[in-house]
């Protein structure tokens, strides 16, 4: 299992409405909407690098309004 | 009572523009069109960071003209 | 209550020793290593963000490593 | 009189103290510690853009505990 | 008289058509194409601050194909 | 001959996609999905810088989905 | 396997010195010293993401004169 | 001949000092002090890009007070 933090940027004026529906994607776990230079911050969780992957740009990155996705995995050292 | 400095990038050619209109909104104390990385500074209040959250999305983000904002709350350490 | 996500790049080579050390932190909830232009991510909480200011300057930046924090302060639009 | 927005990421732990001492010199006109990529937020002023250059340069970059600042000069378009 | 460096990206595929067209621009002394993390790269002058601001807002930035602008005055210290 | 590293940001969902078309021009090596702040990093060669410059501009910023590309040229110290 | 390229900001004036010694540690498998805002690209492989992110702070990090280094990990979409 | 734009942030305080100093390194032709993001910029030309690399790394980051370059090679499309 690979869990991992994705920052995102949305369009200007969507981020309410992003964080709402990527709650309900399979996968997300968590998701807030924040300020600073992102604007929703987005807890996941995927089999492998591969399904992480896929999971950002198949289906996140599907979502209207999101302008970049920028992906944290987190790694147990 | 919260205070914020936002940092605004807008589409080209367009910050003249934004930097007049922000001032009508409700919460906008100051705003300046710069040069360097941004293209307009403003400082705003709320009364605490939800509704600064809102301010910002729900009413700087829909002007037209503003590709990016980065908020900047100001805190009393 | 603020919550908040702290985005941290650590000195080389101490990210992990800085993720255990920031556990020990009253107010911080999670941290964890990561991949990308951030080594460390924590969520934290604290009364206000006066106090959320407070936490991060006064005690997260003490910590021995730490290059740069970024606070994403958590707004519910 | 050209005024300006200076940008300021000091060196971990020292906005705090860098706000303080920045207030006392002479052409900045307000300074406030910020969450953010940014730690301090200062507003100042000079008689043309060399003299806000020897400001930043010579003056408020000589105070201990700064990293990088970013100088936003306002134009009036 | 204030000159500066302006950094520009563009979007994907214009570099060229506007480096030839901003070299038409009266206050533009020099464009080259570049390679890096901006596409074009322009020398201009201007009376002062605020006409270089209405230079880069008013006439560059009108060109079809530009999508940032990063303009950095040279000081003299 | 001059080997250089294309670092991509696509548009949001089109990174597979771009990565697949970009295999197909002439000069291009090797092309792979990634993550973090880039979504596509590719290597390539050409005979000098000014081809290097065309290869990015005409050809990989023709393909429709890309949003930015960072050249690095390889050198040899 | 996992596979990444590796983006390394070494300490200025060091990255030939860096680059040649990164080409020793055992998991990387291309080295190149480069233009831009990078001044190294590794190409390297693990057996997971955390022994990806091993590798990574407990080796590459442990060089003298890296100062930053941003993991790009290749997925297949 | 490759031409180039060399874009230098300098450690604190120090930018006048470097700009002086780099203007008599052969292979420099112009230095400005500038603000914004950056504090010096460069013009410089070597016979080919390798040349080019090792005018940068092995002489101007040699200079005392540098602490980041980023070298944009200029092409003729």
């Amino acid at each position: 299992m690979v869990r991992a933090y994705i920052l995102i940027q949305t369009e200007v004026g969507r981020a309410a409405e992003v964080a709402e529906r990527i709650r309900g994607i399979e996968g997300v776990t968590e998701a807030h909407d924040v300020t600073g230079p992102y604007d929703v911050i987005v807890q996941a969780e995927a089999d492998d690098v591969d399904a992480l992957g896929t999971l950002v740009v198949a289906r996140i990155q599907r979502l209207e309004g999101i302008a970049r996705t920028l992906t944290c995995p987190i790694v147990n050292i």
